[in-house]
């Protein structure tokens, strides 16, 4: 029973190199619950790995057909191993997040073999405040980083006390059976499959839309503000990567990013934008790498439903992209934040004066190049469309639990590509904005510096707001 | 500073993908000196990783120079980044060697990047009798798997007082200084790479040699007993290979396997064959794939001094390799030892009656098809030469130390292969024999399940001996 693969996952299994692995991870931090025993994180592992049924998604592995002359297909994996997709490890002493994060870093560093389906899970023991983390990777030909933490999420429950929950790869029974072709299960919010998908087959009615986009074009060339980015400056951030990457972490309460909001006329997500374009331009100083024109980030929105009329085909929401001018040479936090703020505020004028598919066309025009130019072998980037993509992706505002262990904490781990060597990825979660930094471990030095950056940029813009 | 990258070792690099990776490992296991704090581990991997200056051979990667035309060369690694390549990790509770051996497993089944210098080593604390493993890798065009255990054994004392030992990375200071290009250091025994390097470079020396070799293939053809063998069964061992590996590793005291030896007229590599054979035939036989004739290994082995005029240019010893039939068909353990012993014998025979080099040069044509296969891109091994490769390799006889900490065990880790899926390699320390056995972690279900039937098979022995 094979199924052939869609053009988008068969560009991201293709673009796959061993310096470019395309999965997509998550990190999750647990409490356990009262009354634990010390075998409680062997039995948790045992939980997630003695599954009855595994859902098709998670059966399913590429495999190049001889029949169709090559083509790329799915296949169920005959052989299935369950224990060699749902590990168990531990951290050094002292275990601190520091060492978690250096593992996470290792396992977010090795590819996914074809042979087998496209994903693993690692229960990780040895935190030494007691908790308990879980690694995910996921390929992102199966599923967009968005996606596979919702998938992760989706299994876990508000109340403590409910037990006997399944694992995020089982057969659910409750749930509405996915096909039985192994066929991914309905996209949730899939912002890069979307817009590839869209460069690769909406071209032809986005090629008639004369409008809106040449205006864009037009404000973007005379390198005003706009939604598409055409000046986006060379950094060390904007170079060819190695395989080897490193994971940075933390969250911070959402309740100071809206504050400094309130206070100054911003939005969260432009706190969020501030809080980066003050950490790398410190992080990029100190370096002695700072461009002297600010660096342009790609940042996903949300188009709502009722300013969209194309609804995605699987009932996700349309999402367009949005090129933020950083503001990183200025040198005042407050200015940075305004700056940020007029960058977003005309972006998102400029996509909704289009329909939806030109939006998404657009968006593709900006965002194609990063992710095509590797599937098409393209070695290296002229000039880069932006110079790092940050996603902010709303989560869960209630506390959530598995089998009665409390959830606190969900970060995620992304792809860094050619000429993309930092990703930042954020999510919302029970009252937290977790922040997810996944760059190449050499393109971009002491990734974890940024932390500090980020911590200490929130707190002069909370200086700034007068909070 | 780049230097061409020899023919070997350009072939072990080139054969190389994602399904065969191509480097050896090592595990050690120590036992912490008296007095050690909580700490030890930690100071144990600070030890390992804080070191002054870094030999050569371990600095340097693999690049392909535009300038030389595509040709690969070594070059330093300019930014060379310790952490990337001394680990330390720990194992979940309960912290058995079974969790040992599956992160051996899982370190083991991970590609080196070309990027940098091809080592790592990982520190291993969390097993729970309190002793500590390190696991070391390094590509096969480095060292070979022989050489690269003695590397980790020389930085090693008899003396347990002796502290501020170095790492067998770390340049010593009284050591012969490798060269400043970064050439490997004297091979220790190189069986792989010098039976390649015969096969490529003295096939033309070789091909006049009529005498010895017509013989023994004429001998081979009638099925006889040879050095040479051409009538090797298909197994489930002999398929192509997926990148995922299982290591399992045990150790017997030598005494025992003397003992049998002793009382049956044999000798102790006969006893390690004749356990490898009855181990074999009891997991084939649980798989219903046993098949109706012999399995054939290829044993590599010395070759004398006096023997032999060829001295290896480095010094080492010359090799050869002898085709023993392992009476896999027989159901007696004393008929299959004594099987073994016959068919060793009389392909000793059959070496020492060709000069050394047409020696070397026919254990070319016998294991050139398994290593030079892959690199030509030939996928399945058609008829296979041989089952697999049994090796056995003698160690220091004396307990040894590092800093104090007593190395207790040393198993080695070496290279399935497409056609070969099994590779079981054994060496000697301290009184003890330490099996390793690497497998295909698809092709050879429950490959620990080896461990008892090796284990039984040793009991059987010495019951059919009567010791």
């Amino acid at each position: 029973m094979v199924n052939p693969i869609d053009p988008t996952a068969t560009g991201f299994l293709l673009a796959e190199n061993r310096n470019m692995p395309m999965h997509v991870g998550g990190l999750q931090l647990f409490e356990k619950p009262e009354g634990a025993g010390r075998g409680y994180v062997r039995e948790m592992y045992e939980q997630m790995r003695d599954v009855d049924e595994i859902a098709p998604l998670f059966l399913k592995h590429p495999h190049r057909s001889a029949r169709t002359a090559g083509q790329l297909v799915w296949r169920p994996d005959e052989q299935f191993d369950i224990e060699h997709h749902v590990r168990h490890s531990a951290l050094p002493k002292p275990g601190r997040i520091r060492e978690l994060l250096e593992l996470c870093s290792r396992l977010h560093s090795t590819r996914l073999a074809w042979e087998r389906p496209l994903w693993e899970a690692t229960i990780i023991e040895g935190l030494r405040d007691g908790r308990v983390a879980m690694y995910t990777k996921t390929h992102h030909a199966l599923v967009d980083g968005v996606s596979a933490m919702r998938l992760l999420a989706s299994v876990l429950s508000t109340d403590p006390d409910e037990r006997d929950m399944p694992a995020p790869w089982a057969m659910r029974p409750g749930a509405p059976r996915p096909a039985a072709d192994g066929a991914s299960p309905p996209s949730l919010g899939d912002v890069s499959a979307q817009t590839v998908r869209a460069a690769l087959a909406i071209a032809s009615e986005a090629a008639g839309m004369p409008g809106a986009l040449v205006r864009t074009l037009n404000r973007s060339v005379r390198n005003e503000t706009s939604a598409l980015s055409l000046y986006a400056p060379r950094t060390i951030l904007n170079q060819n990567i190695t395989g080897s990457r490193r994971f940075a972490a933390q969250d911070w309460p959402i309740e100071r990013l809206r504050a400094v909001g309130k206070a100054s006329g911003t939005t969260i997500n432009d706190v969020v934008l501030a809080m980066v374009s003050g950490a790398i331009r410190a992080y990029l100083l100190e370096l002695d790498a700072l461009p002297d024109t600010t660096l342009v980030s790609m940042v996903p929105v949300g188009l709502k439903a009722k300013e969209s009329q194309l609804a995605s085909s699987d009932g996700g929401n349309a999402v367009g992209s949005v090129m933020v001018q950083l503001g990183t040479h200025l040198p005042d936090p407050a200015d940075r934040l305004a700056a940020i703020h007029r960058s977003m505020v005309d972006g998102k004028q400029g996509l909704s004066s289009m329909t939806p598919t030109q939006i998404l066309a657009m968006s593709a025009l900006g965002q194609a190049p990063a992710i095509l130019g590797p599937a098409l072998r393209m070695s290296g980037i002229v000039r880069p469309p932006y110079n790092l993509i940050v996603s902010n992706v709303p989560g869960p505002r209630t506390t959530h639990y598995w089998n009665g262990a409390r959830l606190v904490g969900t970060y995620p781990l992304s792809i860094p590509i050619n000429g993309m060597a930092l990703n930042i990825t954020c999510t919302s979660y029970d009252g937290k904005l977790c922040f997810g930094l996944t760059g190449c471990r050499r393109t971009v030095p002491r990734l974890q510096l940024m932390l500090g950056h980020l911590d200490a940029e929130l707190r002069a813009l909370e200086r700034a707001a007068g909070v």
